[in-house]
C-alpha cells in the first residue's frame, strides 16, 4: 500500500478551444512539478474526443495536494479557463492498490 | 510527443463485490506486466467509492495494446468479472502530450 494522493482531473473544453485549454495547463506543467509534494503531473489527450482533457497528477499525500489547491498559479489558471471550458468536469481521487 | 497509448479503465463493481473485482485483477496484474509492451499497469481505488475501479495502463504501441486485448488470461478475466460488474464500464484511450 501506499500514502499518496493521486487525481484524475477531467475536463471539457468547449468546441474550437481545446487547443487553448491544453497551452493554458502547459504553461503551468512545470512549475507544478517543482511544487513540494508532486509526484506526478501528467497532461493527457484523449484519442477519441480531442475536446476531453485529462490530468493524472500524483501528491506525497493530502497536504501536499492541499497545498497546490490553494497555489496562486493554480487559481489563475483556473480563472483563465473557466470560460473556455463545458460543464463542471470530474475530479477522482484514487490511491494505488497495486 | 510519445507514441505510447495510455487507458484509463473504469469499472462499477455491484453492490458487495468490489473486493472481489480488485481480487480477481490483482490475480493477473503481475502477468500483465510481465507482457510484452506492457510499460504500466496501476490498480487504482477511488477514495470516495468504493465500488469504482480504476485501472491505468500504458503501453508501447497499439501493436502491444491489441496483443494484450487478444490474450487468453484478459478474457478469462472479463468472463470472471462480467457478473460482478454494473453496467458497462468506460474504457478512455490518451495519450500524454506533457
Amino acid at each position: 500500500m501506499n500514502d499518496t494522493v493521486m487525481i484524475i482531473a477531467e475536463s471539457n473544453a468547449i468546441e474550437g478551444k481545446a487547443d487553448q485549454v491544453r497551452s493554458l495547463i502547459q504553461s503551468v506543467v512545470e512549475r507544478t512539478r517543482a511544487e513540494d509534494g508532486c509526484l506526478r503531473y501528467e497532461l493527457l489527450h484523449d484519442l477519441d474526443d480531442d475536446h476531453h482533457i485529462i490530468l493524472i497528477e500524483e501528491w506525497r499525500d493530502q497536504a501536499s495536494l492541499d497545498a497546490h489547491l490553494a497555489s496562486e498559479h493554480l487559481s489563475s489558471l483556473f480563472q483563465e479557463m473557466m470560460p473556455l471550458l463545458a460543464g463542471e468536469g470530474r475530479g477522482t481521487r484514487v490511491s494505488r492498490v497495486l
